[in-house]
């Protein structure tokens, strides 16, 4: 098969870098188009980066390449090289909005790790296992915008991606979830580079994440959502609260999680096997980047935890722990997984595969 | 005044020492007598600690002191330098209890840190700006062992103490609390030392400790008890669910609350105003080791933090930030307290003064 | 005795914030002027720092001030209420130069932390201890500048404070030092605030820290130089080779160092003696940030650590350890001092009280 | 070709399970045998380790296998399933010594990752890229032993890892070096698990290893030296002097080396291409655990560092890098390998892939 050439905008930034590495091999998609800020135009990626590469390997294999300005698509249409993008900007929500619509419109199909979009109501928010259905929403989205072959998608928040999957297999599996209080313990990775400040990091812990919260509250209701009349429609439950905290981890998110369910409740086993059966569509047709089993149950009484867990189904996987009934609610859990792959990067990268199975790409 | 000598059970480990360390300019109470385990009996202090002093200048001031075996308590009577000891044994549960025991047999009162005696029902778990009542249990426990002078305290366990008084305050003010969710990042030093191992703490988070989740649950209803009938009968409210978690930090645990009140709920103001006008009789009556607010109000969005906030108020005052509504219940906090002072060795010297004050001491 | 009232510019960073700290009960000298980027002036002291101030108890003692304007000396000549500044400005070495000339030349005297003067040639590079002597270069300093009552002084780099006295104290005792090679552990506090990402400190070490061999390898030559002609000039020995690499602590460089005396070798007992004995100028005079010992001998094999040591004596004291014979050169040791203090603000504190002590000042 | 079995004793420890994590899906060998101290005897693997594995995957792999008394070397005969072994035993010296001897006497070969034999003069410590033909002493050993096919070999320590490989490299290119000052800061996996204590790790370093320094000062002029009379006799230099340094990182250590050459100095050039030429015994061979390339040249200036570097070449290579003139010696640079594989299993499997090249194994 030959691969499709794709682009990925904001190419310097850590997820931008984390998904070029992800890509280094994939056996579909292939590095054709790299975009920054105009700072970075014209310079060779190596240039751009100026020896901040965190991914071993990505400068020998893309260091030579030319960095392009991603304010502007017709150089992306020009090259030939951009069959779709993967959207890792860096800038106000405003900014962002506008110039992925502005790929969109030049025909270049967009799959977003921004924020910006994400409520945007024709806008689907994509967990490839989760509501992979929200893609049919592609066509409505074309048409308001008068748009042709392009699109946008996005994903969700990086924090909330250690605990969807499992719930969601729940929900699926006709248990009713009204009520979820979540503390999360997130890496500092999630803030990009350089982000949190050591002096934060060392001998502390920073309990607050600008916006995080509310994110985490809100995001999860719309990929439960359906979809209504061209626009997707907000799930009412479950009500989430959410303590977002900063923690001195390089990579992977990890959530203490409450749950609260209607009439009818599972018992621990039931749930581990609800679990454990666990398969999405992206399992069902084997995407490249999907995990096997994409939520892993650690049986030790102190697992899961990020450095030994986050690199579970290739950094892809939920690791879940800890099953234990809650004191006020029904059950509790851990739940984790790698905030720059499943909750960024390699997040994208699925939903870019589960749209090319779809017939939405190349 | 003549200042008071007192023993230090335990005296070799983190906790032992912290309590020495906070104990060398105390102004009612004096280091007279030593003991540890039979291992460190008859060598000085210096030598029983084989270097593993945590605490700054207290070599220099009792590492020349003989320390005795913990096990015999006729030895701290007949010392004739020990009108009470403070109790950091480091032992299985029934040893303790069992030798706490003998040295109140031996008309010696214990302040103990250890949570042996925590479930006996005669014995207060205390903390002076909470529950200072419960020490008329005092006279119950002496009757019922045939103590004569001496008698057993504890306190709580330190996961409890970052949120424990905020709520009590807020139960003082007439409004009933029925259900909390907690989750803490709790520092390495409530593990003693060497405690974790560095390979589990660089990178990573270990969400569990053994048995805090069942303490950080059942001890505040203790707390929060009422004395009938010669024990200390639990209240009936809040249900707790704590979720328990080790994260790399020296010292300092971290909780975040989300809290359901009964029917009657206050606002936000009403509630920071009761914090902050919040005074216990520690505070009253100036016990030396009080901090003059128990209950210290961060405003800024990202405190308390464990590195920049356990030291508030002599390391004795909880502070707390983040108040706001709750999603899911009613509002939410962070809360941050110093686990080896005020959780520790501080709270359980706050406690000796009370007794003191109470005259059951000295 | 009435206080003299003291600028500090460059207020909002973070040795600017340990400057004002220090200062809080300064027996001498008092805060009496504020300044810093024009971004900041005109706001209160609180809202400059935006929150990040990282020095308990200096927002309640000084939020309130206003902030003005670094690069107007002008202002602080008409204030009236800074008879000389503390220099902790963060900007090019240009413009600190010509910043810090202006105030000089509007005679208000500048003790600076800054790097820009090190080396020019008749501004003296003190150390209290050490080269208290240099400061009789000042005349010729004004008097080639055209300056009447104002006049520079610098402090060195950090990297070096923790091992150049201990050497200085051997070359006074008549030991010739030839060689050096030190290897530095610096904290991340030295690269000020937000400084080193918390990505590069998790789980890892980055031996490099721009300019700071150089700093570390000539700026002692110029400290043991000698006044003559007007200008210092260098000390040809001792030859230094250093290797600076930031590790994860927050404050407190320590350094291993290997050193090839002359001809005259001392014994270990010897150096241990001269250490233990050695007091400079600051010690005989009682400046009150003097430690009382400037140099503190651990005994202990793993002693100096940076979070146990740092704060010895005052946090202005070098403690050092492992004192033990070198296979290739003489002998080698551990040292160790707070950079933010002995190293930085609390260096200039004592600066200027040898100052004042010599009337340069007040 | 048909697996060689082979065993591992000291299989619970850090360095053990590493090995067989290293060994899982190894060409040539596999394992047969797993044996460790008497309480581990009998017990499945997975319960003797009790859920302390640290890596991932090789509970699944080996978690059934039962696990043996490592004392008893006439089961390991039994067995049938170990061909040779490798030994991580943690004991006292004496009884390792004496416990490797009795599996070489029962014909069954050892490859030790322990010091006990260091330094008995006809084990000989193995760099494979080194000194392999001090394979040769082998037969003088059994013949003074009266060992038949058993003989034992060892691996040197993993503090000098990082260095010892570039420094032969320019021995061999005819480069004399007289004299070395290194500096290291090492990982705590090496210390095992759970090894250094959080507490001292946590915002700190500790400036001392127990016995590190000797051995990174004397193993070098051993691993350099010949073979004559039936034993190995030290080189006469480089004189080593060893700075040894615990920091807060899991994996990877980092030494900082200033080199003196003898009368012949290379220039920074020719260095390089030393460097980047050199290959040993293993690559040429191609051995299955040797790196491509053994020693990594890294130009930005500042690396090498562990988390980045740690992997590099299969987590065999030596990462070198800011290699500059030195002010004091000739040159100086940072060198850096991954301590519990190259350091230690997986240094140990590419002996046995040498011993098995030249037909001592299987």
């Amino acid at each position: 098969m030959k691969k499709i050439p794709v682009g990925v905008l904001g190419a310097t930034g850590m997820v931008g870098q984390q998904c070029i590495s992800l890509l280094r091999n994939h056996p579909w998609f292939e590095i054709g188009y790299l975009a920054a800020s105009p700072r970075s135009a014209g310079k060779t990626y190596k240039e751009a980066t100026a020896g901040r590469i965190h991914f071993a390997g990505i400068a020998d294999a893309y260091g030579g390449m030319i960095v392009h300005d991603a304010n502007d698509a017709s150089q992306a249409v020009k090259s030939g090289r951009c069959a779709f993008v993967f959207s890792a900007l860096e800038m106000a929500k405003q900014e962002i909005r506008s110039l992925e619509d502005s790929y969109a419109a030049a025909a270049i199909p967009v799959i977003s790790n921004a924020s910006a979009h994400r409520w945007t109501e024709d806008v689907p928010v994509l967990i490839a296992e989760v509501n992979h259905g929200h893609t049919d929403i592609i066509q409505a989205q074309r048409k308001a915008r008068g748009w042709g072959w392009g699109f946008i998608t996005v994903k969700p928040n990086c924090s909330i991606q250690c605990y969807v999957t499992p719930l969601y297999a729940l929900l699926q599996a006709g248990y009713e979830i009204k009520r979820l209080i979540v503390s999360t313990m997130q890496a500092v990775s999630g803030a990009g580079y350089p982000g949190v400040s050591s002096f934060d990091m060392i001998d502390n812990v920073v309990p607050y994440i600008g916006d995080e919260e509310e994110k985490s509250e809100q995001e999860p209701l719309k990929i439960l959502g359906a979809i209504e009349g061209g626009v997707i429609r907000n799930a009412a439950l479950p009500e989430i609260s959410a303590h977002c905290n900063r923690v001195p981890v390089t990579d992977g998110h990890t959530a203490c999680v409450s749950v609260e369910f209607g009439a009818k409740k599972p018992s621990i086993d039931e749930v581990k096997k609800i679990w454990a059966d666990f398969r999405g569509l992206p399992q069902e047709v084997k995407l490249p980047m999907a995990p096997e089993q994409p939520i892993i149950i650690r049986e030790e009484n102190d697992r899961p935890q990020p450095r030994r867990d986050r690199d579970a189904g290739k950094a892809m996987a939920v690791s879940v722990g800890r099953l234990r009934p809650c004191n006020v609610f029904d059950l509790r859990f851990v739940g984790l997984s790698h905030n720059t792959v499943r909750g960024a990067a390699g997040g994208s990268i699925l939903n870019a595969e589960l749209l090319k199975h779809k017939k939405y790409l190349g």
